[in-house]
């Protein structure tokens, strides 16, 4: 079974889920907490995981996880954990519990308030530990489980991302098997943000040519199998493609995201929205690729070598295209996302963390204009 | 400056040798023991770097490193680190000083003889430790500052290849600086080197597909700098390339690596001939690729992609023609191999760990054949 061994140990294969018991162990973990959502309790995931369980080890559920994980829910889960006296975080799911649960990790052993860490505040200096926590996607496009970020909607109303070494899951356990129920929609668009991390990893502006190349390979398996694994989500080996371009996704993105994600973050954090991140990314990329291309020959180069087309093809159309046989939304209008909202969300967008490393600079007008252009 | 943190901390530019006294202190070495070579030392290169070094610091200096580091070197190193009272290791050089640090580094921690560590005989679990090790490129091609194995010739004239995390350099300082002066033979030879182990990389059985982009993504570099950089030493950008191609082809081999290093062993073992690593890989590598093109129609088209060749070239036909174009030798005959020799190579090929990757298997009649064919 592949062991990567890039960031943090990731045991990916079919039946890689079946390892869980024995990396309880191995972390030490007596009593974990397993953070996940009511789509997985339902769907009967969580009980094929907790079956496995010994019967003796005493597991916490919480499964109260929101869309975008916000404060209060982590606050929710933290009293969760501290009260069942638990010693360790299993995250079960896609990007929400993920990030819920290692803001319960850090939270639990470094305290709180949680602002305290936003690293553009220097915060990471007071990171003073995490619960050992082990991460299980169930769907193929947040990359979490192998990512040192978390992102979560504050009370005060900001997206904070939140970024650390300590942050990396002790072990991330992927295993395709997972996704196979997953359905069409939610392939789609979970698919659309491990791409949308593959080609805005490589366009970062940071130079880090290893993660380039993962990012390439991620973009590469990713633009052969999404339409497959949305087609025939029973087609086992667009499955393991998917999920890898996934986890690719995110060692790509060590060096930073770009425009796409601040402007996802910022129309995510509305929280009467309910607005779905890879949906969101997938809406945004084409715009932004319109509005970096400018300074972005070469690495538009590689992506389309990457994605198999021609070296002269419009990427923004490309990626439209996909959208609209993915039959994903054609505009954030169409999301219910309305223009009066723009002026409230630049400002989030602009002091993102992702706005950073966009390979190009972008000001409160270019975002308010990208808004209106991805209406 | 580039921090790229794929296996180990790489402080990666121009420059980044100044980083030293601040990572001896950041290590606790107070003590350090220089390994490195008599090259490196007429060249001035080495007093360029003992000139940081505060002058309270004892660093022994330890200038004996044979072309194919032997155990015998090995042994004397370590007395001299013993005997000086070092805390710890700084490997400057080639793949010959860094092999022989990281051996040196194994031994004063966790005892001898060195034998008893082969991974092939369940060695591993004999390691209880190394002293902190940074280690610093000269050249571009081993990579071996981002790898977790090293190679020694031992006495009974084997040569072994040790592999294990914790044989990973605490952190690797790369400074393409330092190469501006190797000589155009060199250059071209180490080149090859971390040509070679990009291509062998991909091709390698276990699946790790991030693996798999750091090498294509070290090859395209690799290919499109290779003759620069030989051509024309001083050229920045094509030093900076080529070693980060070096880098890249490391951290791609953690899949492992495939016949052209068992062959290149083999025959680097004997000691008369003094044969240089990466020459003999360049050599051979033509023959393997033949050899495994049956099996390798998918990944050698991204090879060829990688190369910016046509998706029909003849890979072997490319290698030989820039073998020919930076002045390589045209086969292992012209290096001062013999036929009669090959029987005595065949079984130490055969049993070279990297026989265990190579994508297609290889007996030892093969072994015999791709000799002969690549005399």
């Amino acid at each position: 079974m592949p062991l990567l061994t890039f960031q943090n140990p990731v045991r990916f294969d079919f039946g890689a889920v079946k390892k869980l018991p024995d990396a309880l162990k191995r972390q030490g973990i007596e009593r974990p907490f397993l953070v996940t959502d009511s789509g997985l309790r339902d769907s009967g995931l969580l009980e094929r995981i907790t079956d496995m369980l010994d019967t003796e080890s005493a597991a916490t559920v919480f499964d109260g996880t929101p869309g975008n994980p916000t404060e209060e829910a982590v606050i929710e889960a933290l009293q969760s954990y501290e009260g069942n006296d638990c010693d360790g975080v299993v995250c079960i799911g896609g990007g929400s519990p993920m990030d819920l649960g290692k803001a319960v990790a850090l939270m639990a052993v470094s305290g709180g308030p949680l602002a305290q860490y936003d690293p553009l505040q220097g915060g990471n200096k007071l990171v003073k530990g995490t619960a050992p926590l082990i991460a299980i996607p169930t769907t193929a496009g947040t990359g979490s489980e192998a990512s040192l970020g978390f992102v979560i909607s504050m009370t005060d109303g900001r997206k904070l991302t939140f970024a650390n070494p300590q942050f990396l899951p002790k072990l991330a356990i992927c295993d395709p098997e997972l996704t196979l129920g997953l359905p069409q929609r939610l392939t789609a668009a979970t698919g659309m943000d491990a791409i949308t991390h593959c080609i805005e990893a490589v366009l970062a502006s940071p130079s880090n040519p290893p993660a380039d190349g993962i990012g390439l390979d991620g973009l590469w398996r990713g633009w052969r199998h999404i339409r497959r694994a949305a087609e025939d989500g029973s087609d086992r080996n667009a499955r393991w493609e998917m999920m890898m371009a996934s986890t690719e996704g995110a060692l790509a993105f060590v060096k930073g995201l770009g425009a796409v994600h601040s402007m996802s973050h910022a129309a995510g954090r509305i929280k009467e929205l309910k607005l779905h991140h890879g949906t969101l990314n997938a809406v945004i990329l084409p715009t932004v690729l319109r509005f970096n291309e400018s300074v972005c020959s070469d690495p538009y180069l590689r992506l389309r070598q990457a994605m198999g087309l021609a070296p002269d093809a419009d990427l923004a159309r490309e990626i439209e295209k996909l959208n609209s046989d993915l039959g994903l939304p054609s505009g954030l209008a169409e999301m219910g996302l309305s223009e009066d909202l723009i002026k409230d969300m630049v400002p989030h967008a602009v002091s993102d963390l992702a706005t950073m490393t966009n390979p190009k600079q972008v000001s409160a007008e270019d975002y308010a204009k990208l808004y209106r252009s991805a209406m």
